[in-house]
């Protein structure tokens, strides 16, 4: 076996190694409960040193193979550190009482059937009378902290109609009224929490039910005769424009690594363009999911999407021809289940190029010679399904030097009951008897830049209109432009009227043209951020959704934005404590964290199945190059593009398009 | 000839009545100039009815065709109304003093070749001493307003280097510091402006010039060797899914009149989805283009892309795969030239799929059975050149009931003079001697609303935190929607932080899933408005680009945001006078004019041409359909798709993804 590079993602070698140094220092006691496992980055001063030697094509220094392993000894938590390249522990923490960790998919299959065969809930279910076309199903749920002396490791059981005729009628269209809670170690029942279906937080005693208007999203089920629709193929006859080498990425003049990781599902490494450093790493840092209903136990749901269960391991295997058009390259991944054997996660992230327009255009409209060039892009995707939601998170890099962060938000509403001819000011009725309640995603990005090196600044800049002034601005029309920079760890606060933006910039480097320091630009759109009331558990937990953009000090490991353990957490351990506005943050090696969030009022639209909803943050070259970058792109001509002209077919004469483009 | 829908394009034998009329009409004076005309639309009232009977598949009711013209005889400048269906004019108006109207290319052709001929520019191009391989090349510009006594029609001439050896040098990379005015109508030289190239306003007198480092953008001339680049190719090998009749378009439960016109490049009209109203007019209203270099006479950079040139008439003829990818139907365009003779503009609108990604996805984690459709988009797009800059405004419809405007700025940046290591707070140096100031592009959207019928209201929707309360928000987690409607005429302030959307509302029409009146929500992000100071020509020329949504009642030929003369208009005479705080707007037939607006603080990179900056307004559906109306869009899948795997050229083994999804 070939020495994994050191940003190479987890082998599965690597993962039985791991297991069975934990097992061999755990024997005597309980089976070791594995929870999560990947391999650690490996420390940035030493990764500056190896990716360096590896460009001059010098023997890099060796850096060994750092596993982080997640798991329990029957009810204690801990947290090991495995040379997986010399084979032993570096460390084996207990972790303090309170910390829980992640949800694992063996635990949840558990907990998911107990829900309905335990004796109190089948009992429960029994008061239903349901008919024999019907059948209940469970979604275990994270649950959110709201009591600071309850330290075990729970999941509330959300609980569901369906039709029983076919595996995917949609349950989310029929919730139930009572939701037990378990104990997700033992398995130990812990309580039943009765829903409030009515205007107010009033619940009522289980009863007969009657009604069954499924709202089904399977083409199976759903009752809709199916739209014509004429394929649409993207051919590449010569291949793509890309080449890879293990992780390693080429294309387009862009070189970079891309790892598919158990947390954050996948993050990309040493990203440089022409020849040029722009970020040491990028990935999707957290995401957390508060909803609005204020009614008990509707209170406890906020799921971090990433911390409590995993982007990576909750991947899906993505398919030819689905997910994406053209030729796809996909990348595998390895997690560990209970046991801690590796278990093989195929295609969990694609890599494409699409088409995405125009690139730029200019007519000499004396000559009419336009010179026109095509947007190529180069998509990095994975999807995650976490448990009703899908995200997919691509990461999309252009011709132009431009990267853009483009997160899809599909899947399905995570629903309530609601009785007859009731409305909520806090949801929307999405079909009979279901309502679903606004919740905001708030997704933290987590920007590690490397803009032409390792010393960088942060600055925002506003534009603004210059005072009214008879000599300097007698016309009353002029605005500048005015830079701040960032000193200390801290945020910036949004401010869209000022047309703020978010600079990374090298005060080291000067662009010969414009005589400012060279610049990448993170854009995005003011928002709403964190709704919750700062004294509720949801603020506390995720500090880093009350602004947009956060700027710390680099420390290795610092990478996630509400801390590392989110289940059932108490506070925000991540940038509540790492922006502390003491460090300095300017010209050396710092973070950016930029919140991407979005309030989801739900529409009817949205179910039973949810059309996509986008949302970007571009990271783009601003004076970072001495002219357009992409002027050496091959101009786009139809040779090339192979497009053809529509022919009516109601039409009786041929198109007049058709003559006048043969000139 | 077939009897034309009303909504249709005017014909060239409409020009031809149009001319004649004009003509024989103003026999006996100066031969008339022609400016501009096209077809007026039909009064509503009446269209309302002609589409009811059409849809109804009775005669509808005779509307006549009538064309607008506008003409000068000598300095006076005409507007005539008349009707080509019966070949008789019903108005001609002498307009008053001081209106002027757009600029007409023939014109700008002639002062264009003047503005290099003239004895006085000769003489100030005389000093420059230029070497052979050097020319001088000028570009008219439109006259912004500053003097309230300044009633003549006239074109401020920007003078440029370029390399006389090739037809396609970028004079736009070496400003000259003169300036000379022309009169429009007249072709009487005015005045000579100089340039200031220091830091402030001062000016200098024309001395040789030495240094000629132009900056290209031709392949032929920009020095880059090409990247290779592999073709990606849409086949549609069944053909689009869409079909016309005329410029009648069906595609994917989507119907709609598309029709090229001279001002606005295109108008959509009476956009109907799954059989129910939802627009009954879309256009591009309006757009003006400030500048921030306070210095004379930059002052008077304020284009009107729209009212002072036209976008429809600066179109381009749209090239098969260079603007778009696929099976492409083109629609034609005739404008008239100032012998008002009707000139065939080919291809000025082109039609087409394209694929957009996911549309929606959920896999069931128990089965894991995926539910996966693409997303198929309708593109209308028109590209225009207004000198330096292109603009792309393109319509999207979708399968899920949505439009997006979608508007890509490209092309070249106005530039300006700049000495050698001066840097100035207004602009941004783009190249040796040349400076681009900052700038902002305001557009403005009409979108006329029939949201299931013409009685529709506005409203804004606020996502607000509720107050803490022990009964009704004990865990301070809860967040409500909050909704207002509009009642009068005026605008409604933007408010990111509080998640703010628009609607479009038929309180007539309740949702019988969600017990809400029906609506289509208006998404758009905050956006810094007009920067111009409220006592400049510049904001009050253009009073609808100070705020972001604006309502009006609906009135025919109240079609245009800032009036419909603007060029060297003193004020706008648009929504500062429609949005009158008077008229009732709820219930009733009104406008909604939505303001795209970005500012633009040049990068090095934008120059020599920019890369394409693309923003956007989406009108979905919100609470309009009982369910994702989608559904009946046929799965995903590569029998359909016919997408491949990648074979790593490096790689001596399978890709392991291979062998994993045959399963």
């Amino acid at each position: 076996m070939a020495t994994p590079h050191p940003f190479d993602p987890i082998s599965g070698a690597e993962i039985n190694i791991a297991t069975k140094l934990i097992k061999d220092a755990t024997k005597g006691t309980e089976k070791p409960h594995f929870i999560q496992m990947d391999r650690l980055d490996p420390p940035k001063k030493d990764m500056i040193k190896y990716l360096a030697a590896e460009r001059a094509n010098v023997t890099p220094p060796h850096i060994s193979r750092i596993v982080y392993v997640y798991y329990y000894i029957g009810l204690i938590f801990h947290k090991a550190l495995v040379n997986v390249t010399y084979g032993h522990i570096v460390t084996d923490k207990v972790l303090p009482k309170g910390v829980v960790g992640p949800l694992m998919a063996d635990d949840v299959e558990v907990v998911e059937k107990l829900a309905t065969t335990h004796p109190i809930v089948a009992a429960e279910i029994e008061k239903l009378k349901l008919p024999a076309f019907v059948k209940v199903v469970c979604d275990p749920w994270i649950y959110g902290k709201d009591d600071p002396n309850e330290d075990r490791f729970l999941v509330q059981c959300y609980m569901y109609l369906a039709s029983a005729y076919h595996p995917e009628s949609n349950h989310y269209s029929l919730p139930l009224k009572f939701s037990p809670v378990f104990n997700c170690l033992t398995k130990e029942f812990v309580r039943m929490d009765y829903l409030p279906a009515g205007i107010d937080g009033t619940v009522t005693a289980t009863e007969a039910w009657t009604e069954f208007p499924f709202v089904e999203y399977h083409p199976d089920l759903n009752g809709e005769s199916l739209r014509p629709l004429k394929p649409l193929i993207v051919q590449q006859p010569e291949g793509p424009s890309f080449t890879t080498e293990g992780n390693n990425i080429k294309w387009q003049s862009w070189e970079f690594r891309v790892i598919p990781l158990a947390r954050e599902g996948f993050a990309i490494y040493d990203i440089y363009f022409k020849g040029r450093s722009i970020l040491y790493r990028l990935s999707l840092s957290e995401m957390t999911v508060p909803y609005g209903d204020p009614r008990h136990p509707s209170h406890r749901k906020q799921a971090f999407d990433l911390g409590d269960c995993g982007f990576g391991v909750n991947a899906n295997s993505l398919a030819l021809g689905c997910d994406c058009l053209g030729i796809i390259k996909y990348l595998d991944f390895n997690k560990c289940d209970s046991t801690g054997a590796p278990t093989f996660s195929p295609n969990t992230v694609c890599l494409h190029e699409q088409d995405a327009g125009l690139l730029y255009k200019h007519v000499n409209y004396r000559t009419n010679v336009p010179v026109v060039a095509r947007k190529r892009e180069f998509v990095v995707q994975t999807i995650a399904t976490v448990a009703n939601y899908e995200y997919a998170l691509n990461v999309i890099f252009n011709q132009a030097g431009e990267i853009k962060i483009h997160v899809l938000a599909t899947g399905i509403l995570s629903t309530w009951p609601i009785e007859k001819d009731i409305t909520v000011p806090w949801g929307t009725n999405v079909g009979p008897l279901v309502m679903a309640a606004n919740h905001q995603h708030m997704l933290s990005f987590r920007i590690d830049p490397a803009v032409d090196g390792h010393e960088n600044s942060i600055a925002y800049d506003d534009v603004v209109t210059m005072e009214s002034d008879p000599v300097h601005n007698p016309f009353n029309v002029g605005f500048v432009n005015e830079r701040t920079y960032v000193e200390k760890a801290g945020y910036i606060e949004q401010s869209p009227f000022t047309n703020r933006s978010y600079k990374i910039v090298n005060e080291n480097v000067i662009n010969p043209i414009s005589h400012q320091p060279v610049a990448y630009k993170i854009a995005m759109p003011a928002k709403q951020m964190l709704l919750a009331d700062p004294k509720s558990y949801n603020a506390k937990r995720a500090h880093f959704a009350t602004q947009q953009l956060w700027v710390t000090k680099y420390r290795d490991h610092e990478l996630f934005a509400a801390g590392e353990f989110t289940n059932q957490s108490e506070t925000d351990t991540g940038l509540a404590v790492w922006a502390n506005g003491k460090d300095d943050v300017r010209n050396t090696d710092q973070v950016v964290w930029a919140t991407m969030g979005f309030t989801h009022v739900p529409r009817t639209e949205d179910f039973p199945v949810m059309p996509v909803e986008a949302h970007d943050i571009a990271i783009v070259p601003s004076g970072f190059f001495d002219r357009n970058p992409a002027l050496d792109v091959p101009q786009s001509n139809n040779s090339f593009n192979k497009s053809q002209y529509y022919k009516d077919p109601n039409s009786l004469v041929t198109a007049s398009s058709d003559s006048c483009c043969k000139m």
